[in-house]
């Protein structure tokens, strides 16, 4: 540990550390090279091979060098919004596309160039509350609960606009649905309920739904469909597309919020300048989508599906209450209703319990305080990808799209998910 | 032009603008769809193809989906830190590298995490002093003169740290040579003195080096040499390896500013993440170096030290001043010896003498206002790599390295080049 005196450092940054979700890879890393094996269930990365016609159309535009515009290639814009069309059924253009590299970078410079208070409903996704740390914000967060489903209701929107003096002050409301780490997903008529609040009290939208083809039925309802004049659907490729490493993400924005996408524009300028072009033009290939890309994305959502099934099963047996599975690949158990045996080997919250399986049945996840949830809870973050996915994407290509995997599919190619999950169980049924 | 009325920004965005390079860009691109021919000084781009070792690596990593580490790719950081070694005779390892997605990005991160002066001499590079705006902080400019060559002397540097009571404040010095927008260097004599001065009062020295390898005689010397202790290098392969539309920039730190490198890699993984792990890949072999591209660097210097010459004696024929040109691929001619004439026709500063050659012959440039001049001054930026450089590189290796470039390559290779010089030349002498 650096303990940093005499140096010249902006008070934001001073003890921000990594995020959470790098620092537990490093941990990992750090244990590998001691020799241990560890089962790395702290990664939100997609196990599966970028789809062939996306990884030619890189090796494609291997030769593009030139700057491109800050916005985004606009080929990529049209392919994007394109896309929300099709797939979510609002109404877009090219114009209202904002390419990014990474939509993590675009919550930053949304953060930085809007002022006013931003709420994000918890458990929410790790970096919301340091980006505003780091340019001196505060984020105001409203912690749900089990029961809701780890849902923002439009009531406790609606309390909160009314709660303080300040009825219409200027207001960005983050959801994230599918949800990481909560693996759960919006009704539409959640939606509509917390669209009628947004619009009755202008209150912008931030649509994280990075996760949206990851909807382990497809069945992706965005909340612009009820509230397409206030919401930004922020998305990219790193999630359904599996090229988090390649860096794009994007933002798609209502005519009425251009202001918004004009400033944070400006920002990227001065910034980042734009994205890696042979990247951008490797994405048009992957947001104009084809049948290749629509088969791919059946397989993998078949195999989530059915493996976090099982994985939640296996949470439930051994006393951790967890939702059904919706999207994405994350499940976020509860271990509250045993808390009793935990207490009693000194597990008294989110952190102590994640340390404890790492070093005690080396498996990594992360602990649900770093998703802003109480310190005392007993909630963690399971990534369910830590399999073979070319292995598994190969078999499950043998199998009829319409039929279920067979019995020993899971055991077969996703053993070593359903092992982590096990080594969780074990450790916090042991002594019970 | 948009009012901005009734909208909720961070008033340190209002009026930012885009980064004044990119902005000339748009406005070409206007004109041309206008119908008019344009000729392109106003861009900072290699008009050399990627050398083909590099495009080929980018290829064959193509599948490379991962999250890389927010640092850089390990083998990435040690071809940096080697060809720093061997380049500029630094005593660097991996760990002393940060891979950022362009220079830009990461000096943003620098601002944003050093607290003290940031001090930068004029003319500078456009966005030093816009990423200061957008965290609500100040640059502290020096205005260096022609006389001086547009260099920070010690002399100035050290009256600076003298003048206000505070001999030691936290200071960053940013050194930019061959420099943005200027195209001259710093001798080692000049680096040498700059060096002392800054140890003597505990100044940090940012040395953007990024036009090092496009030094014309490949001459760099990097300051660092001088004073290693107390010097970031920041660089990339946007410039020399013509691609900077990749976006990969590196900083390479002296152990003893981790706490300002372990800052920003904290900021980095909350905001970028990492850089895109293809483009990490491809730019492994770049850093590496090789026969091959030791002789194209050879080629682009060659051409570009002949053309620049060539531009600058048509740049002084016409009654401008300028400094023989020296690396990088930009002249600063200052018209100031023909202020009578230009006046005489409405012309008093730097952004009038932009906009009446733009739209009266067609060239775009960049005013020296942009790079933090005083509005007065007659002086602007040219870049001569407006001309092809996949035919001129090809015609250029038709010919023995050893030997100059034949009377007639500039005409007919970088022809559009000298017709841009050309009507500069004759709209300044409109009328003498």
């Amino acid at each position: 540990m650096n303990l940093q005196k005499h140096v010249s450092l902006n008070l934001n940054l001073r003890g921000l550390g990594e995020s959470p979700t790098l620092a537990m890879s490093e941990r990992c890393r750090v244990l590998r090279e001691e020799g241990k094996e560890v089962f790395n269930m702290s990664i939100g990365q997609s196990p599966f091979p970028v789809p062939n016609s996306v990884v030619k159309a890189l090796k494609m535009y291997a030769r593009e060098k030139t700057y491109l515009p800050v916005r985004g290639l606009p080929e990529l814009r049209t392919a994007v919004a394109e896309h929300h069309k099709q797939k979510d059924g609002v109404n877009l253009t090219a114009d209202n596309i904002l390419i990014g590299p990474g939509s993590k970078v675009l919550m930053y410079l949304l953060q930085l160039s809007f002022y006013g208070e931003i709420v994000v409903p918890t458990p929410c996704w790790v970096s919301y509350v340091p980006q505003a740390q780091l340019i001196g914000r505060q984020v105001q967060l409203i912690n749900t609960t089990y029961e809701e489903k780890w849902h923002l209701t439009a009531e406790n929107l609606e309390e909160l606009c009314q709660s303080e003096h300040d009825t219409y002050r200027p207001r960005i409301v983050i959801l994230n649905y599918p949800g990481n780490p909560d693996g759960g997903s919006y009704t539409a008529d959640e939606l509509k309920n917390i669209a009628d609040v947004a619009r009755e009290y202008e209150v912008i939208l931030l649509s994280d739904e990075i996760y949206g083809q990851l909807h382990h039925k497809g069945e992706h309802v965005s909340v612009a469909k009820y509230y397409p004049e206030g919401t930004i659907i922020s998305s990219g490729m790193s999630k359904w597309c599996a090229c988090g490493g390649w860096r794009l993400g994007t933002f798609a924005f209502p005519d009425k919020l251009d202001w918004l996408m004009n400033a944070m524009s400006d920002a990227a300028s001065q910034t980042y300048t734009s994205v890696s072009s042979p990247i951008q033009w490797a994405g048009v290939t992957a947001f104009k989508g084809s049948v290749e890309i629509e088969r791919y994305l059946w397989h993998a959502r078949r195999i989530f599906s059915q493996l976090s099934g099982q994985c939640a099963e296996m949470l439930r047996d051994a006393g951790a209450r967890v939702h059904d599975p919706e999207g994405a690949f994350y499940l976020f158990p509860d271990f509250s209703p045993i808390a009793d045996n935990l207490e009693k080997r000194g597990i008294n919250g989110s952190v102590e319990l994640c340390d404890a399986i790492l070093c005690e049945n080396h498996v990594a996840t992360i602990p649900g305080a770093a998703f802003q949830r109480p310190e005392n809870e007993l909630t963690l973050r399971m990534s369910y990808c830590n399999f073979d996915g070319n292995k598994a994407l190969a078999a499950s290509e043998t199998i009829p799209l319409h039929e279920n995997l067979p019995d020993d599919f899971l055991e077969k190619y996703c053993g070593k998910t359903l092992e982590s999950t096990k080594r969780i169980c074990d450790y916090v049924n042991t002594g019970a």
